[in-house]
């Protein structure tokens, strides 16, 4: 009707270029009163039979095989960056210049120094842009931050979060290529570190403020994979598991685990954070509950509450269901895209922008470097 | 492109409505095997400002105010109908009548009588059919049937189930009208009987097989509310909360409570069926796990287990995301879609069909004439 | 020192046995404020080898193989009755009359006769008495009583328990004897009425005020089992489950079930109660927690509270150690002793006395009743 | 009976003191084969009053007023001690030389370098001894213990653990003194390392091996509290709170919290373990329950499992009641004095002796080390 066209490239046709474009079509459905709407005007992979078919799949308009090809063209508005991180700079630089908005997934950039030249590249042409720092736009975990917002929990003494999976535990998981470029380092940039802690601190920092110093530990347990490319066995370079102990800021300690082999543990990511009056906790495998303590509740009945985050005052919950109906995972993409059309109206930035996840991106530097050197790293440093 | 289409009309453009649309709109992008996909050809609501403006949402081709127009189009393969209770006898019978397949929404209908018309209009056009006891296509109910109809739990000694709500607690909720039609018995046909207990009756039924006989009590706490349509005060005739016990053909007893007044639960649907080996239970609140105990593990590491139903070869699961990745109440509607869509392709009914869904209403009703009568209703006498 | 002595007199060594002799011997170590002190004066069972051994490991100074003896003992102050349910009238008929205090495992008695001539002849005699319905008194549920007295629920809706467990799914279970009598209807009464819903019914009467109908269903799984009086096939006249729902005087509506064929639970109670404003639950595998909901909560961090009651402002919790440190099972006979003792200074009759309980046995006897001739059955009619 | 008397003197009145006594007390109850029992022969503390309350209130045969006297005297076997953590060492290196039996509190000692002179008097003595790490002897935690040597769990990957607690949030705490020597350095040695890490550890050497370095950080949120000894606000030497990651000899990575300002959490300890095949996982606010994952369980119903540890064939819970009913947080020191008890009986240590708690000494000294250099530290070089 009246609504504007938000003309999408996608480049990547992996699992999170199936999230995105989730998010792109149903986000009209469930948000109305955007004044733009999104259209899949061009999806990009290199191999012409695997984008043509997801295309057909997902309604894709056109198809490209180059993304080059795509950022070139005039009928694009917005570029979404789904590719594994080792193409992340490069596109986004490109698109930046071509004068196109970017949606990046995270982590934005395999090292600091590829995230500074997108950051530097981004600012110069003006262009919006956000990172796909999901999670933060769970119901639950917003919820979280409004009530950290709202003073609550009064000083903050501690954060905690991990995030554990389990699925590299057996050998014969291959690096490099479909489904397994995570644990290619040239690929991946780092393990754990980049693709799980990344999200982690990314929640850290928007609800508990900067990072200012860290001391790491990282692991690989299983030292050598065959690669895919080559089919040999060859070193792994990432690491498998990553601890981490931090100052915020704010004077509270912070305490960071990711892994991927904790056995029982398919994608747990929890967050809990300690204040003088009251904490929160949240657990992405319950996704649609909030915990909350108020010491300043009556003695005797005073307790850990469990909020199911599920009602139309609890955040972008108006658009969905009746109280008590969960949401999914997915939502969380949906709700980023509704955020990305809004600020267009508003003029406001989409957070995290590239320059704010730069601040995780110089975090996940610091914490590679502290463990590699066995030591503190002030992220200042950055 | 080579798919065929399936035109839908929809009556109705409330809660249902925008669940049963959502459904058709997904379904194609998440199971891109099926050979047919929906297309929203038409909505009918009787108000024009609000049928056109949920058709501009949601991407209605067109609209009608009068669903017996709708049911004339030639252009309309299958009508689903959303509206409240009272309204599904007349139209399934019309649109059977007029060749259309039928989706309705639950309950099949307000009476038994109602109910069994239906069935005989249906069976007498022959035309593909379901009513939509969404639950079921939840992945972790749908496992639990598997578990089920695998044989692991053994003889079945217990089945017991709720559906828990508080949101009529208070007395200014009127009766009538939108959004609380459901406590209008000349809308609704019963309170949470036909709302509520007939989702725990139709998995019951579905998990562990007839039920013979029922001893009800229902109960209705606030006599009088206003009514939308009068403005007056007005006798309540529904059943605010129902509450009976059962046998089960296999032997089991069965236990089943419903109400809108336990206060601390917005949706609370859960249910447990104790066997001689193994046992399991869900619950909607937390909806992608089941909880599973087996007496034959080994003894001294013996407990319940709980599943987070989230992987690929778990039902549904392996068209949506990765292990350990959450969906929510919605996409039980898309499932039926899938299931419907297949059953096209089959020739195979799409379960519950009106027929399953009449032994739904049979429960009901002796639900609600053993609590009339204080005294025992055998199902069979229906 | 300046304690006054009780002289205790028990009758049975069986499991009851051991768990009141804890009780005795632990509160005086606890609740040092007592002006009275248990004193394990003799201990009676049939078997001279078995009451030897029984008061070897546990202290007692005497023993007795005739259970009329030790009634007629001088030194004996009260008479603790742990015998099999078949014994509890004809123990303590003869304990009033020769002016002992009495404490009488639950149920009161086999029938509703037996217990009326039990209070009859306590009531007669004077003397102090108390039924152990111990469950009242675990932390968590005597804060439940306070949270209900102090009217934070407002008007009750519903109430709702259960008893679940699962130890005689196995057929080879004999009846009768040491261990298996509760499988015996002639030394039981009742099988899982009297043995695990009068618990349920005692706490909802206490919770929850009187009930004034109920409408049951009992079931016998197995048939036949061997008895170890004989060693012969018998017919198993017990209930193996039984489930009612129920009228309360305060107009909420009631619903119980117990059972020991659901696999998975080896004793779980729970029971929850919905008010207007609030509600409480409680499970009694996780004994030191009570669930509380209170819709007065600010809207968006509403939720179920976990209340560990484990501080010393929570019931009895200022006896104990500190807060987080769990307490068990045990320590609701310890209390139960305590408040018997405390009773003694007091004056006041310790709860629940045989007239109280006889208002259990009542509704037992209907909920039997109702369920043999399949109809309603007022409890007033007793 | 035929049973040998343990003469227990007892030095220290405070919550230790209770705990240690209950266990006593309670032995023979429900240990009733093992061939020695303890009497409670004296109890020491400085204060005549408090002393001589406690003795009354708990039955010890005598006091005293000064430990030397009570090392001193000739019928005491065994010499258990409950001060604050600055007399650990002094009294029981002069108890070693008296040749008593030693059983105390942990901490060991407030150094390493004390802990050293401890264990080597009571080795050069040859008297037996034990230290109370009471968690490892909750029935849960033992078969975690049994779980991990039965091999089920594979190679080990990461072990993690926290102790949470919230009660000096509050700055109006003092330090210093009756309930609160705990806050002050000089009494205690250290804050939560030696307080509650120290049981983190101890557990973990247990069912984890050797830690072979550690990076740490401390803190003290609140910088000055008054000193019950002087009046003064005087600033606070403890570490409020203390994080650290390490390695295992294993090849494990660990990871290690404790904190006395986590709002919400009471006394939450809780451990984890992941294996390449299977994880455990235990809390001690629900202490009767031992999670555990197995994924050699058939896919489709995997997950993790929820053990409630009140099985006869679970460890110790054969002494206890039935299957179902919890036991608390006390009964761990009824075990440890079980288990002391039986080794004096076989011969063998009973765990961990001094020697053994000296390795978790060892790690405290490594982690308060770390974080004062901000460095990893070895633990082999103490």
């Amino acid at each position: 009707m009246s609504k504007k066209e938000l003309r999408i490239g996608l480049v990547g046709v992996g699992f999170m270029g199936r999230t995105h474009t989730n998010g792109y079509k149903r986000v009209s459905d469930f948000f109305p009163d955007l004044q733009n709407r999104p259209v899949l005007k061009a999806v990009c992979s290199r191999t012409a039979a695997t984008v043509n078919a997801f295309a057909e799949q997902w309604g894709y308009e056109s198809v490209e095989t180059d993304w080059k090809s795509l950022v070139a063209r005039d009928d694009i508005d917005a570029v979404d960056i789904c590719t594994p991180n080792n193409m992340h700079a490069e596109i986004a630089i490109a698109a930046a210049e071509a004068g196109k908005m970017i949606l990046c997934e995270k982590p934005l950039s395999r090292t600091l120094e590829e995230g500074r030249q997108m950051v530097d590249a981004i600012e110069k042409a003006g262009v919006n842009n956000t990172v796909w720092y999901n999670y933060r736009r769970l119901p639950a975990v917003t919820l979280a931050k409004q009530i950290v917002a709202s003073g609550k929990l009064g000083r903050i003494f501690h954060y905690r979060a991990n995030f554990l999976q389990d699925w590299t535990i057996n050998a014969n998981v291959p690096q490099g290529g479909q489904g397994t470029w995570r644990l290619d380092v040239d690929a991946a940039g780092s393990g754990v570190t980049g693709d799980l802690l990344a999200h982690c601190i990314d929640t850290a920092i928007w609800l508990n403020g900067s990072i200012t110093d860290v001391s790491a530990v990282t692991e690989t347990f299983i030292k050598e994979r065959v690669h895919q490319a080559t089919g040999e066995m060859q070193k792994v370079g990432i690491d498998d598991a990553c601890i981490f102990h931090c100052h915020f800021d704010n004077g509270s300690l912070g305490l960071f685990e990711s892994t991927r082999y904790a056995r029982g543990h398919k994608a747990l990511y929890t967050f809990e954070i300690n204040g003088e009056h009251a904490s929160v906790r949240w657990d992405l495998h319950d996704l649609n509950k909030l915990e909350y303590f108020d010491h300043r509740d009556e003695s005797i009945v005073r307790g850990w509450r469990t909020i199911h985050v599920t009602d139309g005052d609890q955040p972008y919950m108006d658009k969905w269901w009746v109280p008590g109906l969960s949401i999914g995972y997915e939502h969380s993409f949906v709700h980023q895209v509704a955020d990305f059309l809004k600020s267009l109206e508003t003029g406001e930035p989409c957070s995290p922008t590239f320059r704010e996840a730069l601040e995780t991106q110089k975090v996940c530097q610091a914490v590679l470097d502290s463990a590699a050197a066995k030591s503190w790293k002030g992220v200042n440093e950055y």
